[in-house]
């Protein structure tokens, strides 16, 4: 069990890893990784436009996006859905929250992990837990935080598709065939009822990354087929033995 | 014979393919890899200071930059040594010369390419020669240059370490390991006579990206070993099956 | 009444919506709409020294300010000053300051906003006010903050005029014709008495940037005549019918 | 029939004018604004893959690719079709080619020009058409170029959509709904009988800036209904009278 | 006494001052400059791992580290030593913390102030105490922060090196030759008994940095010898009499 | 004689040299150095509206700028002007340009070198002249282009300031006061008589210029005076024994 390697997604909203990593998230978990997805708020105040308007509390929101995101976490194979519930729009994490997501980082102690971009003017909170997730994935590693506990090696921080990609600055530079698993993905899309608009919107999105995937694996002279993909920037250097 | 797989050196001055990425070449050349190295020049004009104060002429520096070349080559296991001798300072290409190296890239069909950095403000031949390697993969990737002939796939283009990086604006984005192969490099480094105050310089920076290696591969958590190192940027993103 | 379109300038001090678009509000006001003021400080501790080295108290340096501030609004037929004294040097907003910002955003519900530029390392309190905007039309947006209130649309984010543009980043991609309302933007600078210095300078920005409209405009063959002129760099795309 | 705008399109090959920006042509076409098409090849070599590996000389490939290129202005109401024929992978011209682009910029007077992202290290045909683009605007606008002839203005230079947009630094600041003309532009792309497979492509790139350009014109908060939007980057400031 | 020039050093933990700039401080110090050296911190958390492994307890650590800067202060001659023990992984200042800063900062009135790069995804300690010193270098030249005590004019601030300087957009601009107290900065590195691993890492730093420092002082023709230097990327711009 | 100091400007068209750097030479030479300035080109197609407007021929257009530029140099002390003479709009270096220009940098052995901003979308032959400037720097230094000349250490280059100069992506690190020259600067201005709208721009250039050194150089708190400034951008790092 112990042996299991791990990944772990940190998602400002409860949908964010849905649209963004889905495909990630199930072909991971369909090769054996334990992954584990953390929402650090439900995306209650901003991104549930359609509850609001049919006149839903505060609570029945959340609750209504906490059963949505974990059926899209089922329909992935999510190994652990975390619901941090600290609020959006803004979200704000104390030192305490900040603690409690340092000690998720050990506990999974994953090979990767998966957040926001790093700019996104249209959604202060992405960029903010992009800047949380460098933060604890700093301390994580710190041998005197919380001394006896497992310290953080160097995972991997993919930083997912945001909308509208050249606002945020965002260039990826990993392709990711989800081909396998798209049903899957499809299928945690539609448990967001509340976004239906988002669904093709995806869809596209991945047919996109797939026409990506096949110019970069050899163009019209042997690239591979691919169907659907996903994109990621990664924030550090890749180690090899082999370029 | 034909499945061997092969990568391609793009090297503006002949000594460049050394310092740059000597343990990249002999690496994959011990892994079976047949690694082309195409010098554009000499380096004759600008990179020879030495031989130039010791009153040589231009024939002569030429003759001893091609011999120091094809004994680093030797040293690091180059499959093939192609010495175009264009001329350097500036380094400028005709039609015919850019065909020459169209047609090369698709007799060697490299896995993967090796050229300079796409800004140098202190050489310019630097960044003409990856300016040259980019439009040179076009055309070979194209069915109407020189129909008949195999074409291109989509290999990636890796920018080897420049002197300065800083200045260079050169991010590197991939780490290699050459502890196996360091006494490969540091043989070919000096074959190269006239720059022996670089010995050291790049044995330097081979300890420094040895680590970096470390740090990205896990740091003080479990951080694998590796004494020298190459780094490199990445042109194109890469697709995957896996983060 | 209500349809007045409306604007929303918010400035990290009480001096800046002055020199930096008060030839655009005086402009829009002209045209016929409501342009809101908000002023976060007075600039009483780190923009009035003048006052500072005359003895004056915090008191009085923070009444001589809102006075000037009037007196430019005035001038400049802006329809509403909203001096939030938060104090300055550092400005810093707490929760409670942040949802009186977004309540007047919504009430304002302006068609474009106006702000400082995202980067300034001579004075944190103008990138900390762009930040703030964001965040605040973000929340503004978000049907479930103050369900019941009128969310807001998607109005543009203009930067205005940093001082040294080019040390913060700053790359305008909107110029204003201001020549129409300029007695009434020098008038606003007249109102500044502490900072007399400042007179001069921004009427020869206005007039730099007037050469910029007329050279962007259609330059020797056709630029049409402009004295004075603003710039701006917008936040995010817009959308049009025809280019 | 002087008064008439126009606007004029280059293009590096004989297909782009019409994934790119074929909506804009259609659009201002049907507004009554003479567009004109400038082809530099007909993207014989590098962009006609089927035609070639159907065994077609080059003869063939040129001229099927012009009636293509015909046959999809026509669907777009272009006013003039114009091709170069300077030959594709590399795209390369001499000072005369460029004194007939010129020549051809002054007598368009075109009240904005359309043309490609300013970086693409897949295609250096596209990059070096933006930068003759620039060149020749720049020629055209001097009064002593040919003297006597009418000078250019400051028409913008709008940068179309390139494949890949984050690889290329590419960042649009204008959407345009082209739903109105949407019929005509697919009905353009389908006259490109070689790139079928494109066809769907570049109509997810129309759905999905379609969802940009409302999220950008009021969101969930008023955002009109867009359908099918094409994005562009602008090179120059724009100059209003009001924001 | 009141004449003597002074420097302050703001370090985030105890040992960067050591490292990134320990020769820039003996060089000052040399020359009869006093110098200030802030430590926010101790780097007891996050930058002492070998002690953690050896069971020390946080108090222990605290005393080692304050130890070892003290050491290594009294070895490059500083003036004064000052340790916030504010912190570590993460840092971070209240408002009362910052107030302190500022009153440093008037109280050295330094001629130049040194601090981290401004981006750092593997440290965001790093980062922060830039902001840090950006804001409170602002509060320093406020008239209004409290009255009467001398404000600061507008000393250069210079970012230090960086580990693994391209990962953190950091470019040096000023080369500092710190051959005459090479002894000097190795002395103190010495005295970091927890980081020994780091002593021959910045010994081959301060060796490349003087390569690059002979290459742009003069270069193959009369470039001056040097055989240890820094690097620093400056905030601000120069002011000067002669180019 | 021979140990004068010398510095070389290099000037796309004739009255570059004026407006950018016109301060920066009268200083220099009033310091006793030796200042060249090469003009490309006269300017004559592309800056001379007015003469053409008139009517005159390409020769006498050339003849005035050329006396308009002799003039300006004389008043700014310039010690040679070169105008090589090669057009514009487009300016086009061919091989024995450059080499020319190489000859005449290695004759001059300038400290350091002025020339224009890297990008300007509004004229291609600013940018082109920076890109020769790099390239003949570069050239000059190789031991083996003219063996036995002497050979160029490594001076730097400053880019001077352009038109619009956040469009130009240039941003300025040194600030010059030319206070002392300041008459000098305006008179050779005057003698520009084909571009009079001109003076009294680039004086308020100047004055604005001249805030921005009293800002960096003290500001509120002892920044001395300074009534006119040139600024410019460096592209080499600078090697210095103090901060």
């Amino acid at each position: 069990m112990e042996s299991r390697k791990s990944a772990l997604v940190i998602s400002a909203h409860a949908a964010d890893f849905v649209w963004r990593c889905g495909g990630a998230i199930a072909l991971h978990a369909e090769k054996g990784m334990d992954v584990t997805v953390v929402c650090l708020s439900f995306g209650e105040r901003g991104e549930s436009a359609r509850l609001w308007k049919e006149g839903r509390t505060l609570d029945e929101v959340k609750a209504i996006r906490r059963a949505e995101a974990e059926a899209a976490a089922a329909a992935l194979g999510v190994h652990r859905l975390d619901c941090f519930d600290l609020g959006d729009y803004p979200l704000e994490l104390t030192r305490a929250d900040k603690d409690r997501l340092v000690a998720l980082i050990r506990e999974v102690q994953p090979a990767f992990m998966l957040s926001h971009s790093q700019y996104d003017p249209y959604n202060t909170d992405h960029m903010y837990t992009t800047q949380v997730a460098l933060e604890c994935r700093m301390i994580a590693q710190a041998w005197g935080h919380e001394p006896g506990q497992q310290v953080l090696g160097a995972p991997q921080l993919y930083l997912f598709e945001p909308h509208q990609t050249e606002q945020m600055g965002w260039k990826p530079d990993t392709f990711l065939d989800i081909t396998p698993v798209w049903e899957r993905k499809r299928a945690a899309m539609e448990a967001m009822q509340g976004q239906v608009h988002l669904w093709d919107y995806y869809t596209r999105v991945a047919e996109q990354r797939a026409n990506h995937f096949k110019r970069n694996s050899g163009g019209q002279a042997g690239g591979r087929d691919c169907r659907y993909a996903e994109a990621f920037q990664s924030v550090f250097p890749r180690t090899v033995d082999a370029l």
